[in-house]
């Protein structure tokens, strides 16, 4: 049976990632368009708004994959569920925990598929990582995510505001990958949120989850990018993602990864849990963040402009 | 059968609450004290840590009562379980969701009782307007929780540091009773913290739960004290809780109460969960808290001297 899924939301994710990941796998067909920016014109119905798509097309979908701010995930996903469609989240899956946790008991109700679809858990190294820390103990992990903010956020302004996460941003892409293939579970015993004069959301951040357990955030980098997640497990094994999560490596000797892309395993994934009305809703990476902002130090650096 | 019960960390709230609540109900012994300053005095046996206290009374103990300050609770509350006994947590449960999240996991495989005892919860008012406020649909909520820092946390410089939450110290008192008496969870849509110049945590705080919803927090109150919870429900009905929940009235009709006290009302709750081995972890209070920092808005005040 053919999904029958529509796009919430179409933006430059929508269009470069969700559109081909649904294109290229036949248990899909994309059936409508709710966005209120422009004409996508892709060939399929569109609306300005989800509550126009839902009364134009009673029992023409199945489905829809939310690719809108996060502010309004949570309204927009209660919406979807409650008129019997299935719902895959973009990152984050809301703006906050109790938003994160009204949309899993939404979807229990109505006994439908929810799926916060993290895509760098999919990213093609993961899979391995994890299986190859199955069982371990580990020693230390040191997660470094560096980038440059004009380059990967050129002009956003709400990233900077009460909720836009700042740095946190990509940062928690790291973290949905490290609570993906760690063996156990990660408290923040203490964070530093380094926050431009003038700006709400921080430019750095660095998480101290115990003894040799750490994750450092910075957007000042210029000198491209660092993505990178080591681990060392009691045992004296190197376990290391580059690139994202594109590459990984065993004590340094490069490991075979899954072809597929980031999204088309999603949709692989999100298709299963269509399947079988079951969701779920890793709400670990959107926690560590809360808990950070709970009880980090802020520290103020120059204005950011 | 008796519940042989140890407190672990003999400050103010234990001396004046824990211990007259456990002598005054039969199914409970007080067999232990382990605290890190001075000697309790009060003819059980003391221990300066709990690690030298479970070594010291194998078999001893059924159950410990956590007393410290929050940010040890979890590594205590999980030796605890690792040593096979029941815990209550004083509020708030843990430091960050992640540890209380760790604790609710490792009561369950321990297979013992984990009670976070939010001690508003149990306010000679809040069982009556929980009843009164069942089924209805709410219209209103206006939570004011007014008092001055001088008076009631003098010297204390830790609740002024990352992880001491400020002015939500009182205020999660306030969110306990809400989660508990409302019958719709509440999510936090933007919030306000006010934060002394050279201070981590707020002095002040607004929080907005959408239309008509809303908590105000300030500790800068120097007239008595205001902790009101008003409810309205759309069919025009108005429950207040007065005095911390102490008093509550039904559209200015004041109501009859729970005469026991609150810590005598945690231990009865507790001795049951422990009868079954069964827990209960209302996360709900800590959760708004760590969203309002999450999305909260800071704004800097003259500093606190």
């Amino acid at each position: 049976m053919t999904i029958r899924i529509a796009i919430i939301g179409y933006g430059k994710i929508a269009a470069d990632q969700h559109v081909p990941a649904i294109h290229g796998d036949p248990r899909y067909e994309l059936a409508a368009v709710a966005t209120r920016q422009g004409d996508p014109a892709i060939g399929v119905p569109w609306f300005a708004t989800p509550d126009e798509m839902f009364a134009a097309m009673p029992g023409g979908l199945d489905a829809v994959a939310i690719c809108t701010p996060p502010s309004v995930r949570h309204s927009i996903g209660a919406d979807a569920l409650k008129a019997g469609l299935h719902v895959l989240l973009e990152k984050p899956p809301a703006s906050t925990l109790g938003e994160m946790d009204d949309l899993g008991r939404l979807a229990a109700r109505a006994g439908r598929a929810l799926y916060a679809g993290w895509h760098s858990q999919h990213a093609a190294g993961v899979a391995g990582a994890k299986a190859a820390l199955a069982g371990e103990r580990i020693a230390a992990l040191d997660i470094r995510w560096f980038e440059d903010v004009r380059k990967w956020h050129p002009g956003q302004q709400w990233i900077w505001e009460p909720g836009g996460f700042g740095v946190f941003d990509p940062g928690i892409n790291a973290l949905s990958i490290a609570t993906r293939i760690l063996p156990m579970p990660l408290f923040v015993r203490s964070a530093r949120l380094v926050v431009p004069s003038g700006r709400q959301a921080p430019i750095a951040a660095d998480l101290d989850f115990g003894d040799r357990l750490a994750a450092r955030f910075d957007w000042r980098h210029r000198d491209g990018e660092q993505w990178t997640i080591s681990v060392m497990t009691e045992m004296g094994k190197k376990v290391e993602l580059r690139s994202g999560g594109a590459h990984f490596t065993i004590d340094g000797a490069e490991q075979a990864v899954e072809p597929r892309g980031e999204y088309p395993s999603i949709y692989d994934r999100f298709a299963d849990l269509v399947a079988n009305g079951a969701s779920e809703v890793d709400g670990e990476p959107l926690r560590i963040v809360a808990d950070a902002f709970l009880v980090g130090r802020r520290e103020t650096t120059e204005p950011f402009e």
